[in-house]
């Protein structure tokens, strides 16, 4: 096959990538890498006792490929997988950012390109800017860049819009608006968003930092940018959903009066006016879940995917195909506002 | 105001602009344009004997602005246009690639970057392989990039559908549906599309070349691309709308049994199972306009553009969005697939 934009064969080195962070979203990572044809796993940390010097493709399953052992054994030293020559690093550890730093920094040492989850790095100028200002200068030094991606924030509720946004002649405010019915996604999900709790424990747990969806901020932060909108605060609330009726998923049972999922709106304001307002609605027993955009201006515009994106599959389906577009962006901390994302062909599978 | 990202102040030297091709698009273009802060026209090119030696904001009505005459006289000698420093070129004078080579390589030769309306152009590499060579060298060669853009092809049938693909973790196949109302549309397209002809005449019209949405081909070969899949096959079919009752418009009335416009399916296959299907309708009386992309596979997905996209606005913002991301993209000739295309913000201006 013969590339059309270049002449040039098509086929090319693969892309060698480094899985760091082994829990549900790494290893539903990497079982989709598997099957892209253009990147070859060479290494995977994880400091969890229980899967270190496992086998790869035992641990996260290797469903619906069944080729398992990949021979890639998890390791809890990072200096040592980054002896070998690592062109990308799926990272997948943590949401918050000053926890990843360290993380971050050996890997762009090593020289290599980062694709992470991590949700503060989606949009980190604004809540981090010396932390992003570091990363951006590492990046650089090393000739690599860095993104922060998923599905949210990363896609449905920053650069969808602003990719929506490129049909407009004016924008004078931006909305976006998810609703997931959380019933089908994993347990741990469920109970992140505090399935079953009371509201009073449910409103403890918001107290204590447990239960927060994380991004918002960083894609309102995203999307101002985009437009040109200068804001002079991003606010957040939490509220619980509330049960009508019993609702039972495979996991869990909610009964009516009790919490069935979180409730988040996220605003950003210039002198009071909401410029950008963001909606997340994550429930079980959601009833038309969607993604929705609107942006008003000239001309008003709206968007929808019905049914929404689902998170998990959309989450490392996002990561996955951002690989080899954040090796060919320019060097430094990038965002996905920089980055053209589009969906990375299997190839030709052995 | 500084910028967030890299410190620097975000006051940054004008983008000098030339409107080449002041037609009812091209004029849509300038007083777009001349809305946005960080452009300045520096020329405008047209060999229209009626516009020759004119001032463009007199002649493209300034809708809106009220600020002509904007002491921009129209030329026909483009050399003369840029014996002046120019940084872009934005282009809109044909459909067909071979008619404006000779254009778009004296632009280039002139060290101008270049964003064009040309339907051809948006994905050229297919059916234009040694034009499409000629343009990549002589803009590699002055350094500078050329991308033909727009609603569609450009945006909706091509663009946005391997945007919505970052989502996926598989793709089979993709599907795009574009249905115009174009009862609101301009009368010279009401016209181009049929209305108010016979069955007869349409298809003569159709046989002769004349009616036809050009940029079906184009956006097939760029979802093909950007998702991997090897066609085999283009093939489009033109079909007239038939009137079912009278739809009378402010410019034209279309009687019962006559054409409401145009319906065009394209199709691109491969041992004759259809990969990428684009469905276009466009008449007078399209009772739910709508842009809706599918795809299949690993999720299904879907999205819709409730109203569809309003073409002429829609292009006008397209093109004059992609000004700044043209000039930062990598020399040579781009296609949308390369620009993560957003809305240009109009800046502060005086």
């Amino acid at each position: 096959m013969v590339s059309l934009e270049t002449g040039e064969p098509a086929v090319k080195k693969k892309i060698r990538v480094v899985q760091y962070g082994v829990g549900p979203i790494g290893a539903s990572i990497a079982r989709l890498m598997r099957q892209k044809a253009s990147l070859e796993i060479v290494g995977a940390i994880d400091k969890d006792p229980a899967k270190v010097g496992r086998d790869l493709g035992e641990v996260v399953g290797a469903v619906g490929v069944k080729d398992a052992p990949w021979g890639v054994a998890i390791s809890a030293d990072s200096d040592a997988v980054f002896e070998k020559p690592v062109d990308a690093v799926v990272h997948s550890t943590s949401s918050y950012l000053t926890s990843v730093m360290d993380q971050l920094l050996a890997c762009l040492a090593s020289g290599c390109c980062i694709v992470s989850t991590c949700e503060e790095l989606a949009y980190p100028w604004r809540k981090h800017p010396e932390l992003s200002a570091k990363l951006d200068a590492a990046a650089k030094e090393e000739g690599v860049a860095l993104v922060g991606t998923g599905v949210n924030p990363g896609f449905v509720m920053d650069k969808l819009v602003l990719t929506l946004s490129a049909v407009a002649q004016r924008v004078d405010s931006a909305k976006a608006l998810r609703v997931v019915d959380a019933s089908k996604r994993r347990l741990p999900l469920q109970k992140k968003i505090g399935a079953g709790m009371s509201p009073e424990e449910f409103r403890a747990q918001v107290a204590a930092g447990v239960i927060k969806h994380h991004g918002l901020p960083e894609s309102i932060a995203m999307v101002a940018d985009g437009l040109g909108f200068t804001l002079d605060d991003i606010s957040e609330t939490i509220e619980p959903v509330i049960a009508a009726e019993k609702v039972t998923t495979e996991f869990l049972e909610v009964a009516a009066g009790q919490v069935a999922g979180v409730h988040q709106i996220a605003r950003g304001t210039f002198r009071g006016n909401t410029k950008v307002y963001m909606e997340l609605k994550m429930y079980v027993g959601a009833k038309e879940p969607a993604d929705t955009i609107e942006l008003t201006g000239e001309p008003n515009l709206s968007l929808v995917i019905p049914g929404g994106t689902h998170g998990d599959v959309a989450t490392a389906a996002v990561v996955v195909n951002a690989i080899p577009q954040i090796l060919a962006a320019q060097s430094g901390l990038r965002t996905g506002r920089d980055l053209p994302l589009s969906f990375l062909s299997p190839g030709e599978l052995p």
